[in-house]
């Protein structure tokens, strides 16, 4: 029990959400209640700001700002790309040792607790004293263990909540409308897109996952049934959907132009090109003059101002995690959320090589493949993630008048 | 004084806004309170359920149910792009004559003003009792004589949450963000990015209008100064900026691929290919690899919970205040908001073709075209639109410490 002294090095890795500065205070304000916790430390920008020795004194900051600060989406230690090999977290345990850490909390999703696990097996090996923990954070919600993730119901939140407006504008001016929502690997975010729907007619009427092969052909028949029918079709489709060989849509409707990254993955975020690839398709194949399509991009998972408060608590709770089971029971891991009712969570703490490298995908009874849309149990299990005060559409129900000009047409 | 008795027939036309159906609700609550009004009716999809005599009898709507359709954003009546010419004002006109139509209230933006003039200039010619009013709606904020137009605080609130989100995801993971912002002509919703920031180095840090010429290279050469000043920068991008000739932007990038409308208007919204071809030319001229863009698209005219109450409660008076011009005053105009304190509001009503036709765009002095920035006039101007509740980004102020590996280092 709890008698490991020493300093606690807390960070911020990959992409920001709404909430990830909840659990980055929980972690540090938990940390300070401890006698035997010297001081706590934030590195700037993940792991780089560690073997660069870019420490911030947390402890030398009022609980007052950082109550401020967890309320700020985006990353306030700032963040980093990179994914650390064996020598780079050589170096980071290295840097740890030299200013007496004994306790690393890093928040990421699953490349980051594989971080966390290495810089864990160097302390081992040199038989240095060590606490290392990971903190769940991801919009994909896409880590294994976890019932869900910490960003993903505020991301979530937006998803919907964009996704109804869009549905308003397009019930008053009738057309197609592609959403394009993040998700490389897990559809959970793009059939959040579905959560807000509330009268028969409204949408997203389709939805694609990047778990199921997207086929163009089908797609555009699909598209083409619901138009015929509504006049109008909504779409949610994940930026990563590929065929049924798993190559990106985006990489063949772009004909090789598609940019990708240092570790070749094509770049989905930050480019409308898969929504207006497939607007064009429609446009050419269907005929359909009024075909729109919005990315919803960096929004999504930044927007100042649509967080759901169950999320924000769970995020506070699972750094506040970190740091009770680090120093009270001195054990390392990967804290996990467990839903233990409908709704009411708890926390427990995993091996972290249970989460590394792993990917969790929408469970298959959490969709339809053939309404390509989401089922009542997706609906069951997303719903209570989303927080309270969830806004609803109204419509008007006024009765017609009779015509008098056009008397007997409908 | 208020003797002309008959019915009202309300309707709304042009893109949808967050609080147009506050206007709607306004106008229909206030008539219904006159003895000498009959019977209230809202036409379907604008002007168009008009001339196919589509009208719901708003006389037969619950009070409970306008209140909440009226927080609900896009068109409840639906809308409509057709830009009537004089035959089809006329079988506008014969249409409301045979129902008995005394009052008609068409909400929307210059071209709807000039519908209901053309209308209005009918019952004169037939010597018909009627009054015809203009109830203003726009995100882009461009009516003459209006201080500002109901629909532009909602959007601009959601644009500056939007970009401040995207600000700090920036900050967390630096590179090049574009934003790209509806506005054909006027710049205000663009310039209404730069109201959340709060931090010296927060974006946007660069802001190009429609009403400035712009010239690529000096983009280019505006986006490198911040980059290699601050290593990222923030852009916020009208969608309708043109160059010196006035040629969009999107058509000379897009090399002739771009989409043009009925009216020859090149499609702006519901694509990312301004955004996209910016940050092409980023990449290729200035060698930046993270470039990104969004493009806010239909997000930010629609969005289900994200709405400025003084917005709202502006677009609700001047919906009552059409009923009341019209009905106690029997005249005919465009209902405008004049400010009267900073900040308070007051309505009037001027003569429908002082509106019609005419565009307003950004005052000069509210934007540095040195700089590419807003002025603190703009400041003073837009802040209080965006109404109570704006949230604010805090961020941590905890000292450096020292290094111990790299000891001197910076």
């Amino acid at each position: 029990m709890a008698t490991l002294s020493g300093k606690v090095v807390i960070a911020q890795g990959g992409g920001p959400t709404a909430v990830i500065n909840q659990s980055l205070v929980g972690a540090v304000l938990e940390s300070r209640k401890f006698p035997q916790i010297t001081k706590v430390y934030g590195a700037l920008h993940g792991v780089r700001g560690i073997v660069e020795e870019d420490f911030l004194d947390l402890t030398q900051e009022t609980t007052s700002n950082l109550e401020k600060v967890a309320t700020t989406p985006g990353a306030a230690l700032l963040s980093t790309r990179d994914k650390p090999d064996f020598a780079y977290c050589k170096e980071i345990f290295n840097v740890l040792r030299a200013h007496d850490v004994r306790y690393f909390f890093y928040m990421g999703g699953n490349d980051s607790s594989d971080t966390v696990r290495i810089v864990n097996e160097q302390a081992e090996k040199a038989n240095y004293e060590f606490r290392a923990i990971h903190i769940p954070k991801t919009v994909d919600n896409d880590l294994v263990h976890n019932d869900h993730t910490p960003g993903f119901g505020s991301a979530a939140r937006f998803v919907s909540q964009a996704f109804m407006g869009a549905n308003l504008d397009n019930r008053a001016l009738p057309g197609v409308y592609i959403g394009i929502i993040m998700g490389r690997h897990a559809g959970f975010l793009t059939a959040a897109s579905a959560l807000a729907r509330k009268y028969h007619d409204d949408g997203p009427h389709l939805i694609y996952l990047p778990e199921h092969a997207f086929n163009i052909d089908e797609f555009l028949s699909d598209v083409k049934k619901v138009y015929d029918k509504l006049g109008r079709c909504m779409i949610a489709v994940s930026e990563g959907i590929t065929d049924s060989k798993g190559i990106p849509i985006i990489s063949k409707l772009m004909e090789g132009n598609a940019e990708t990254d240092a570790h070749g993955n094509v770049q989905l975020s930050g480019t409308g090109a898969l929504g207006d690839a497939l607007s064009k398709k429609i446009k050419e194949k269907l005929g359909i003059k009024r075909v729109r399509s919005d990315t919803f991009g960096y929004l999504q998972r930044s927007f100042l101002g649509c967080v759901s408060d169950v999320d924000a608590q769970e995020a506070r709770e699972v750094g506040e995690k970190a740091a009770q089971f680090a120093i009270w029971y001195n054990i390392d891991g990967s804290i996990v959320i467990k839903r233990k009712a409908n709704y009411s969570v708890d926390y427990e703490i995993v091996k972290l090589d249970e989460i590394a490298g792993k990917t969790r995908y929408m469970p298959e009874d959490y969709y339809d493949f053939i309404k390509k849309d989401v089922t009542d149990k997706f609906y069951l299990y997303c719903r209570p993630l989303l927080g309270a005060g969830f806004p609803q559409p109204h419509r008007i129900r006024a009765p017609r008048v009779d015509k008098i000009l056009h008397k007997g047409m409908v």
